[in-house]
């Protein structure tokens, strides 16, 4: 597989799966691509939360907007250039502030294949 | 492991390994915190390169500036908001413009392990 530049043009968003809220995420590099890790772009609309337990190790970076984290250890806010570590494992509910934020995604395993 | 979040002033950053060029490297979260990748920032003074063999996948989501990553396949250049995917085992050379860059990253496995 070659070197790869993605934008957000590229990236084919769909809802969360398992969820309602408004919570989009688009792969741009998954299981389909025969490498170890996923690749996306996450949407969140504005005053939104999605509640889970991490199935693969997660790294979100925040590009635009606020993303809130709580985990029972407490909650952590993040912003533009600002990363956030999810460890598999770890059960978190993730808040949208009301500007909405848009996320790069990187997990490992692949978090379609781990969650079927 | 809890949920973690990082901002640039959380990165001690050194010179990029192995390299004279005035790119720095900063691990957030590797081989020391017991999970399978690496978190760090990094970052590139105005027109420098560096070239390597990519030992593990390697993502860079682009913070600041720009970076053009060439291999034999073509180059491509990234911006803000933008992500750079360099699998493992491809040759690349990656420079930056005269504005610099800052970059995130995430890896797989530990790059610091790899190259030893």
């Amino acid at each position: 597989m070659n070197v790869r530049k993605f934008t957000r043009a590229d990236a084919s968003m769909e809802r969360s799966p398992g969820q309602q809220a408004g919570v989009f995420v688009g792969n741009l590099i998954d299981e389909r691509h025969g490498g170890p890790i996923t690749i996306g772009f996450g949407r969140y609309e504005p005053g939104q939360s999605l509640s889970e337990t991490m199935v693969v190790d997660d790294v979100m970076v925040i590009l635009e907007g606020r993303l809130s984290v709580e985990t029972e250890a407490g909650t952590i806010t993040a912003g533009p250039g600002e990363i956030v570590y999810m460890p598999k494992g770890e059960a978190v509910t993730i808040r949208s502030h009301e500007e909405g934020a848009v996320t790069a995604y990187v997990t490992y395993p692949h978090w379609r294949s781990a969650h079927e």
